[in-house]
Order: structure tokens, then C-alpha cells, then sequence
């Protein structure tokens, strides 16, 4: 079995995906959690001066999504042939507009603009966006693409919490209720339970 | 040979990736440009309200960087193997981190707002992350990943002029040779430089 460590902060937001699928793989994996006090100093280590970071026997990658996928594919958790990784790609890429939209909103620093913002986005996008959702995961079972499990799933329940946080909808769940069924096949796979239950508790609760 | 007709604006930017990568796999398409004055109407008909979309045999996909990578794999352009599929798309999403960055300055409503942030990044971000990039490249023999040209040496060959108009650095490959190395790399198939060369000029210069 390689020797892997996942660096990321104490959080979940974009770094969840890849512990989930290390567990779900049964993958033993140093999970380190790096304080925002000690970033600085992490900082230029990593490939592109960011995290998450994956490192399987001292080769460093980055990037969420594309950890995710990898992990993916070695998990089984991919598609069957091109066409189904085409259509689980877009559908990831879609939830990842979303969060992108979401987060473009979050980390406005000027208070007056950033408010004015969420406000225009609650009304001309959000709820465009998430009834495509709700509705591209109805299509597919509960799950965001190929009707069945796959990576994707990881990936949409590993930043969920960050998610509701950007969109300032506590009960987004409750309200979709598709929703909480990606997060919950997930969370049924025994590995993925044992994990979730063991971890520390994120210090900011995304 | 399947139908295939590649649904976007009048533009390069997100969209030439793909039309580049059709005609390096011979395949015949229909190159729809919608104009933004029919934009309003034809938008409902896209899966999600947006472009580019390819469609195939009457069956539709968004996405970008999903319909980049699909038809990578399929035309030979990616990876061996799981890990060096893994090195292009963590490199192809870090350009795609910088695409972003840029555009949230180019799109920045305010114009007082955007000439600040536009600054900032020229100062505390670009450097940085032009450096890196051009690190990546020379890394890989004038490519983005994998040392050999890949689906990602067509998704930034497809963005550069737009993302040279975001960074506003008209002679950015003058000072980054490598970047015209990507470029040139692409160019230099004889199908993708016979369509280049029958393209209708893009309304606008991205
Ligand atoms: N596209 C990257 C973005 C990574 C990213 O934004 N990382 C943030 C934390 S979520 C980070 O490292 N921020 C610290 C910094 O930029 O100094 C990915 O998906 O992995
Ligand atoms: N993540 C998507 C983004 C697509 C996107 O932003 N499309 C823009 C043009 S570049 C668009 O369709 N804008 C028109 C609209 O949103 O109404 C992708 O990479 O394909």
C-alpha cells in the first residue's frame, strides 16, 4: 500500500472529497490538518502555493477536482466508458459553477457590495441553478450523474456544508430533499461511516 | 461518422478548445455561432442556460473543460495511464484557476472596483502565478502536462487570446516563450491549421 498524506486545513469545503474516497478505498492516509498559523510557512512546499494537496509516496499533486477524479477512477467509482465520465465531468463542473458563483459572493470583501450581491443572486440565479440541480440529480437516482455512485458524489457531499454556508441556506436539504440523498449514499458505505465518525471536528464547520 | 455540431458564441474563449480538438480528430462539424442577439432565445434549449455545448448525434453536453477532456480521449490526447491523466488535469485546473482569477477581475461591474483589484492582482497575484505556469511548461517540453501535447495544450491554445484580454498583457507570450510553445504545438497539426485558417474571424477578438 503507497504512503499518503493529505494536506489541507481543518476543514472540509474542498479537501472532504479526497478523505472521503481515500476512505471509501480503504487507502490508510495521514490526514494532516494545517492551522491557518502555520500556512505561511506551508505555503511554498506546496505545487501551486495551495491546498488540498495529495501526496502518495512524497509525489505531491493539487487540485480538488482532479484528486477527486483520480481517486475515482482507481476506486471504481468512474464511468464505465468516455461517455459516462463525459457526462459525470460535466455534471461535477456544473455543481462546481455553483460553488464557484457562491463563493465569488463569500469572499467579497466590501460588506455594501457583497450584500448587494447575495441579494441579486438569490433572486436572477440561485434558484435557476439549484432547480437544474435538483433535477439533474432526480434524473439520476440520487446521485449528481451516471445513475449510480461515482466520484462525483464524493465531490458534492465533501463540500456540501461549505456550500449552504456560501449560500446562506441552513435548511437546503430539507428543501431538497435529492439533495441529501447523494450525501447519505455516501455516507452508507461502511469505510466512509467509520471515517466520518473518527475524524476531528472541522475547527469552522465547512 | 457521428453528427456533430458545437453550439457557441461568436467567440474563442471557452469554446475553441473544443473546435480545435474536432478538427484534429477529422471530425466533421457544424459550427454554430450564436450571435448575442439570439442568445435570450436559444439559451433555454442549452442544458444548463449556458455555452459551449456539444452536441452528438442530437444528444447535448456542457462543459467546457468536460467536453475538452472527452474528446481528448478520444482523439488519443491524454494520459497512459491514471496518473499521468491525473498530472493534466491538475495542470489544465490550475490555468483554468488563473482564467478565473482574471475574470473576475474582467467582469467586475464597478469600474472603480475593478481598477483596484486589477492592480492588486498585477502585484500579488499574476506574477506568482504566471511564474508557475511557466515553470509547469518548460517542465513538460513546451506543453502543459506530461511532457507530450495533450487535450490540455488545446483548452489554453483556445483561451490564450481571451485570457490575454482579461490579464490585459498583449505581449504575454512575447515575454513567456514557452506559452507560444504550447500555442505554436497545437498549430502545428495540418488539420487543426486548415481549420484555423477557414474560421470565420470571431466577432470579437477573443
Ligand atoms: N482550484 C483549487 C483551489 C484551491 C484553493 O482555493 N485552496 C484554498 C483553500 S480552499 C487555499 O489553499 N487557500 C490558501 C491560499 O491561497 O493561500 C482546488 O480546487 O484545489
Ligand atoms: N463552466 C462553464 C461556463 C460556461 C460559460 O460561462 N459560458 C458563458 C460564455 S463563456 C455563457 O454561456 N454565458 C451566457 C449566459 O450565461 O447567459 C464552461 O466551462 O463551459
Amino acid at each position: 500500500m503507497p504512503k499518503v498524506v493529505l494536506h489541507y486545513f481543518p476543514l472540509k469545503a474542498l479537501g472532504e472529497s479526497a478523505r472521503l474516497l481515500l476512505a471509501y478505498g480503504g487507502q490508510e492516509f495521514e490526514d494532516k490538518r494545517v492551522s491557518m498559523e502555520d500556512w505561511p510557512a506551508y505555503k511554498p512546499s506546496t505545487p501551486f502555493g495551495q491546498m488540498p494537496v495529495l501526496e502518495i509516496d512524497g509525489k505531491q499533486y493539487a487540485q480538488s477536482m482532479a484528486i477527486a477524479r483520480y481517486l475515482g477512477r482507481k476506486y471504481g467509482l468512474s464511468g464505465q466508458d468516455i461517455e459516462v465520465d463525459f457526462e459525470i465531468d460535466q455534471n461535477i463542473e456544473f455543481v462546481n459553477d455553483i460553488r464557484a458563483k457562491a463563493a465569488s459572493v463569500h469572499y467579497e470583501p466590501d460588506e455594501a457590495i457583497k450584500e448587494k450581491k447575495h441579494e441579486d443572486f438569490v433572486k436572477n440565479q440561485y434558484p435557476f441553478l439549484i432547480g437544474k440541480l435538483d433535477e439533474m440529480i432526480k434524473k439520476n437516482k440520487g446521485h449528481i450523474a451516471a445513475g449510480k455512485l461515482t466520484w462525483a458524489d464524493f465531490v458534492f457531499a465533501g463540500m456540501f456544508d461549505y456550500l449552504k454556508v456560501m449560500l446562506r441556506m441552513p435548511d437546503l436539504e430539507q428543501k431538497y430533499p435529492s439533495f441529501k440523498q447523494v450525501i447519505d449514499a455516501v455516507y452508507a458505505d461502511a469505510k466512509v461511516k467509520a471515517y466520518s465518525e473518527n475524524v476531528p471536528k472541522a475547527d469552522v464547520n465547512f
